[in-house]
């Protein structure tokens, strides 16, 4: 039996209808979050007067006893109960007789729902942000490991300057710094009680809101009760940090995925995080990261789902909402699956040393070069121009650009002297870069510090 | 156990990678087109001498048993069971040995893949395409019902002009008339059989592509192997042409939602495709239909998020691709559960004459007003201004357009003389506009044949 | 002539390479952001002791002088001016000769687009922010208005219960609060300081890149040079914080388009805010409201398109960024012309008081119906069936559910008395829903104050 | 002035508003088409007997005339002129009179702008179709040169199978044959005219719709004027096709990126095709192929938008549909600016024969070391396991798998004998792979054969 009932309609639902319209496949997934708003809604309606302290014992223990039902896995889905909230008010009506019909005075599936979703939202934001915490501290952990190490750095994917090892692993770490950042701002706007709001108008028994939120753990009661059921920013905006994770992860799963090419050789993926072929029986495929890179795909198309739905919508709840939920835990857990695996995988990381100073060619100097004819005096833009003749002078004699003679280059400008051969050396390249923010192995090491300090903040 | 097995790996796979990894969960959907599959490949490599006949028997009565145990639910997925590939094969030679080590020879699940899912989508575009055809045929169904029924056309929500009710239906006729054809195109697509290309280079076996296609009911076979474990295009076809369907049907539903507001009253719902309210007793809430209009949100979603997977990957096959079937399944799913609601309302629609009337304001025919003086001799743009300075005396009046005098008409235009009232005349204005796609009675029944006709050519 | 010059390259670039890699034609919107950011980093290289004071000044006025130019129509685009960074280090070098190409002395056009499009999008969502307060105080402006105004709430779009007018005006206010405080903290992650990231590696020039933020109002340096040239996060979330906003609109825009259909004729659009019909005389149409609701799909497009572009892209910066700016722009552009329309349509919004009251069915009391019995003892959901009864049983008689007689009430349940009469006042049922908010004008008053400390403490 | 008018509105439209409003600054783009349009049109009133032949001529000519001043560049937008159809009309009527008004009859901007913009995406699919050809010759003839080039074959990124560079572009070839397919069912969808249908209801002065639609190229009328109206289908598809052809282009892009990094090396491109550093003199950065990744993005944000726009509108016109025009033009224009640099990219395109050569490893051939033992006998699965204890056991001694002694391979399997010395041949591996579809070179011959039949058959 549905909670909206037989007296009005003269006609049962069809059943395409109750198919297409039963939500209860995936909200009971929120069993706990229902039962915890139902019990603070039960007490919040004692105090109101509406129902006695007795009436309240007998509804709380019962729904305690509901979710115990869920926990062992004995409650069993009845045929009429098309949603989580159906289900528990049923259940609870069978366990303690019509008192449980008093649970839903002045309250909506509503704003019922909309407090079940957030609360939903709340722990899969604070699990999430752990799993993230866990990623980073692997990446600093990793990047430790390899404060020397000096590797081609690119941009374009074309060879750029050399870098460290370790200051391209903590650039992922930024990335996820923000996106930790976004979490906790998204969290206070999900942080906000709807109960109360009732259907659309507002409860008008005398419920005290601002304590309901308390008792739920929110920040405040939500303003205004049109806006505080039909609000689904809270789900759009944590689908856009997801995404914004997934993304991050798919640019390190793409890196992986060249590095790991033997063209490059720079990472060997370890036997457990790598599948193998059905045909081809020696390969090696970095799987996870592939789905990481596709998953970022998925997770865009999460968000522009629920913002399509959400767009163009009238004021207050409309049926379309139903669609926020398999978005957001789609989403999630995806995340869910893919944040262990990529936090093991960047623990176990094997940057190989040989590959890695055999793809150092001396043309990632040639911007050493033109800073040397700088230091010289020479304007950037004619030592660019200079060092790009150099570059071009030795593809041409078929050399490295750090073997040129130096009469070839004094041709190119008189400013070089003996000492450039001093710029060919690619640990010296890479620690003048010690700026803020550098690739430095010195200004890594306060990166890495820098990112502890963030990390301890967060907690 | 997984089909590319231990021997080069040293160490089992990661538990979380193997939950990331593992497709078991949602291909399994696929175990028909795969046994179908093999069942084809088997009876290939037989004709190319690859194994015997005896052995090819083995292998497909054993995949018909391991049919068998799907179909009767008897069939347990194992613990190794990554895909269904891995799935039926490792059954397989549970029930007939290692003959049926033999039946993967040449093959990858790579085409594997690739021409199970184009069998299956093959039949999701069909089981489409019939629905579509039950809800083209319950709008004429219902269209021939209000042939004659004259309610307001709107555009931008505005009240426009006079219309039939029939043609009003008919225009949704139309949107899926294009729908169909664009099923049947993408179909064209899918049907191209890619098994045979192996993991990428093709088959080495002189294993019969062509013949393959044809076993399989497929157009004809890839002529690139490359491209043909990595062609995704049709999945992505078929998702943009089923969200495509999803707008339209997200139109039919705004409509319906708007005409059974009260305020319109236009349509009201049958009880058997409405909900009420688990707070107030008298809704009576369209359901389904903001169902339909949020679902065409996800649909979008779906789509978006698959060209975003595809979009950048390199050649070949790429791990990511596995977010192809979640993503189309969802789609399809979507429909398949609104499609025979929509029907079944379509089917059900009733229009409230009264209300119907009550709606008809003489504004409507402003524009057979501009029209009459054209008749006259005016050019249009001259006659649009004196009629919409009619409409503005008739406001400032307070009454009808049609209660105007003659001499106020007059003080806007001479041409303006007594036949002016016929104008007033909702039937008549719609029986004007009798060109071909024109909303006059006539019009529509030349309407109805052509979309019998459309409706007997696509079978 | 292009900054990456001609001595490694011995042809020139293809002309219809130019075309689709130049940006000037949309980057030269960033002029004075560029030159900005130039003053300020030819004053770090001072600092450094890379220029001398005297070269730094000439550099400096002479970037003002091209700033004078852009800014009095005087620049002329010449013809090898790719980029705005390009345009502008051409003319400066015209300008000042030699010592102009000193200016790019450890700078890349990576952190430098980079720093521009920042310093640009902090403009913007500065911009945005003011908007959104000037629709804000327009939508509490008009709420005071209308605080006593009752008018028919719907879900689902079905007549649900009496709301009053200012409270649907001020659930806009806090979607939009939330859009606020969505901009502040993008803006946090907006302001971030890339220049001396260089290409990738970071500065070699011993740059005081924290000074360098300070000097153009970051808020600090980025932490991680690879990072830093490549993040474009602070684009994908204010692109998601524009759609978000976008979608709001769209939702207020849907409430106005419907209202002002003449069979609800709650709103008329004001003769400045609608337009006609080229054909039809008396059309009054809401098309800046239907863009409202068109724009919002364009921003998730330009939103999904941006996400698209970033998701899978290696480590630091590649050509594909470049897609960044016109989706920024274009989304801005579009809320910048949205903004003040909606303004002005919610400042001039007049509310029909004699339509509204006629929308006002005694069904939408079916809920104090219900509430009634609660507080007479009967557990809400068999209150809620008698009082869907009670509206089936006032249809059947084809009467209003107030008209209802009290024996046919008792019928339905023995505790209604006379007293019933009381429950169909609109009135009245409004202002029993003030708890925090809720519907009664008192609650609305409460929170209007609260949107005007919201207001204030935003600045 | 505009079309519709100062007689019913009292006030002038707002600033804001026209600025909104007004599609002028990119529906000019569409002058000829409306003025086709227009032309059409008149005859057709002209044959109604709604206007004179002189008057038709009078029309004609002076549309004409505006037709030249767009061309010469001599028209003039006007303050009034909001769009493109409100500037001819105003500017047809400075030229030729009031008779000029005449032309608007029966006819809406609703049929209008539809027709207009038809008639456009059929000249811009024309256009893509050609250039897509000029992409597939291109592929076509360099394949040609590279016939018995082996390169290897990656899945998942990592190497799979030696094949042939032939193979490789022409899987490109195949993916495009598909586009431009899609583009030919598009074509037939667009290509369908609504001149006629007024702004909803029809044409009610007897227009032959069937001749107009033949006397602009159409290849019928539409059937249904309320959804003829409304009808944006057509642009929604037309922006899948060019989405899916762009999402093409980005792997071709991918696959040039990733190739010409020297750590694969296989591929140069030309100077004229990529660009350098404003900072690192030594690069060669594939720009346009980046960009080919980056707008793949942008076009499925410009599909996204425009589905998100049109979901959930009701019936006939809604001014949302302006929205269409920039999406659809956007992504054309990045269409046209990819594909020639495309085309010549191909053309131009060097493969390193020593860097390909080099990359060809010989546990590329593990696969047929397994395929070896099937032949011997063993079932395909034992035969991959085999393979694979190879791959590793030659890992373990450090040398390449082709150098592993016999006597280790036989301990693997007894199978192995003295012939395994011929699997190691990666030529011979490659013209195993005959079958249609298969990177042997006869079988690359074949379908290069079937790829010129097919253009052929194209045209």
């Amino acid at each position: 039996m549905t909670l909206w009932g037989s007296a009005l309609y003269s006609e049962p639902s069809d059943e395409h209808l109750r198919k297409l319209n039963d939500s209860i496949g995936f909200d009971r997934r929120l069993y706990a979050q229902d039962i915890a708003g139902s019990i603070a809604y039960a007490r919040a309606i004692q105090a109101a007067g509406v129902i006695t302290a007795g009436e309240a014992d007998q509804i709380v223990s019962g729904l305690e006893q509901v979710k115990a039902e869920f926990e062992s896995g004995a409650f069993v889905i009845g045929e009429g109960d098309e949603d989580i909230h159906t289900a528990v008010e049923r259940r609870l009506t069978e366990l303690i007789g019509a008192v449980g019909g008093k649970l839903h005075t002045g309250r909506s599936r509503n704003d019922q729902v909309a407090t079940d979703f957030r609360l939903w939202t709340r722990d899969a934001i604070e699990d999430v942000r752990i799993q993230l915490g866990f990623l980073q501290a692997a990446l600093i952990e990793t990047a430790e490991k390899h404060i020397d190490s000096v590797m081609p750095g690119y941009t374009h994917m074309q060879p750029a300057q050399p870098i460290t090892a370790a200051h391209w692993l903590m650039s992922f770490f930024w990335m996820l710094a923000r996106d930790v950042e976004r979490l906790n701002d998204a969290l206070r706007r999900v942080n906000v009680s709807p109960l109360g709001a009732g259907a659309l108008a507002g409860n008008p028994f005398g419920v005290d809101r601002a304590g309901l939120a308390q008792a739920l753990g929110f920040r405040e009661a939500a303003q205004n009760s049109l806006d505080a059921v039909a609000d689904r920013d809270y789900a759009a905006e944590t689908l856009f940090v997801f995404t914004m994770i997934g993304v991050h992860l798919s640019r390190l799963a793409e890196d992986v995925i060249l590095y790991s090419n033997p063209s490059f050789g720079f990472i060997r993926l370890d036997d457990r995080y790598s599948t193998g072929s059905s045909m081809m029986p020696q390969k090696r495929n970095p799987d996870p990261m592939e789905l990481a890179r596709g998953k970022a795909g998925r997770l865009i198309g999460n968000l522009t789902g629920l913002l399509a739905t959400l767009k163009g919508t009238p004021s207050t709840y409309n049926k379309d909402y139903q669609e926020d939920k398999e978005a957001l835990f789609d989403s999630f857990d995806s995340l869910d699956l893919l944040l262990p695996v990529m936090t093991a995988i960047v623990k176990t990381l094997l940057l190989n040393p040989e590959k890695l100073k055999a793809a150092l060619d001396p043309e990632l100097l040639a911007t050493d070069l033109a800073d040397y004819l700088v230091k010289k005096g020479l304007p950037f833009r004619q030592a660019h121009h200079a060092a790009g003749a150099a570059v071009r002078k030795a593809a041409e004699q078929g050399i490295p650009l750090g073997d040129l003679a130096l009469e070839d280059l004094r041709e190119l400008s008189p400013l070089f002297e003996v000492d450039i051969r001093d710029v060919f050396d690619f640990e010296a390249s890479v620690a003048r870069r010690d700026a803020i923010g550098g690739t430095a192995p010195d200004a890594v090491r306060e990166q890495i510090r820098a990112a502890r300090a963030v990390m301890g903040s967060k907690s």
